[in-house]
């Protein structure tokens, strides 16, 4: 289970560094907290921050309970195509809104085959075990 | 733990239905990311994606430490209960926000027992633990 | 592992506080769902809410593993520095937004630290068992 846990570290660094962005973007076009707009450029990198949060909630569970139930090492090899989505997903949302669909796609894709999988190992383990009792 | 796996599972894919209706009302009622606000109906759909997350941070960890140090069988239960509750609130939230708190409560309820029953159930074990040593 | 399980439950407590007082100033401010704007006071409850969501999707993976790879006990105590850090950040925000960051500092740390842990010990683990298969 180690890789898994690095990859999700590495995940949860990458919003870390996201989180950062948007501190730098904050203070680079004045906008002052509380508020979170006010700056065009300033809400798409806090949209990017948020919207990650929004699938890291997602992403892990996902990948730790695809560990357990189906693969650690595909559960692993995974979850990084998930990271490299997110980078590409905020490159695309700061130069342009409109065009972020293929980062989140990309960042999406491998949440979706994580909770699928995981949901298939999970269920059927829970009828075998029922089988047995 | 089969069972609370499937539970947690079905919890966070109830969570990307509701961030895909999100994704219907923007392009349904015209607001273009970045922005979170310019439509009543949107909103409202945001905001219960959003409240969703912030249950779910709670949820999680509750369920599994339910399930870890109470019982497993009854944490997927009560988390049952929860994710039938999150599709009440999101039909009152959207119909009304003012008519919200029934199924906040009815999803709210069974955190909190996952949460008090895992609380006394790992500080128990801490207690036990210490005892022993 | 019992003890980093009830620091666990005690931070998303915390958080469920924090979520409460948001309730509070919603109703004391007269800002109605689902606005998230409209009093300064308000805003102040509500960020402070976000951001401590923002940390908990850090500090549970990372206190988790950190517990796992490296030690217990001090995932333990490390984990109640970002519960006390995210009290003096909600007063230090509410009283002054821009006198924010010593709290925010003092909850971050912490976090960064078990995230390092984490991933070092998770690395290590990694190449050892390498090593041995």
């Amino acid at each position: 289970m180690a890789p898994v846990a690095v990859v999700i570290i590495i995940a949860v660094l990458e919003y870390v560094a996201f989180g950062w962005l948007v501190g730098r973007a904050r203070h680079r076009y004045g906008v002052k907290a509380p508020a979170t707009t006010g700056h065009e450029v300033f809400e798409r990198y806090f949209r990017v921050h948020q919207n990650t949060l929004e699938t890291l909630i997602v992403f892990i569970p996902a990948i730790s309970l695809f560990a357990i139930y189906v693969n650690p090492n595909w559960a692993a090899w995974i979850g990084l195509l998930y990271v490299v989505g997110r980078i590409l997903y905020l490159r695309a949302y700061v130069a342009d809104p409109a065009k972020r669909s293929a980062g989140f796609t990309l960042s999406a894709l491998p949440i979706l085959v994580l909770l699928v999988g995981a949901l298939l190992g999970a269920a059927r383990a829970m009828i075998e075990s029922n089988r047995v009792g």
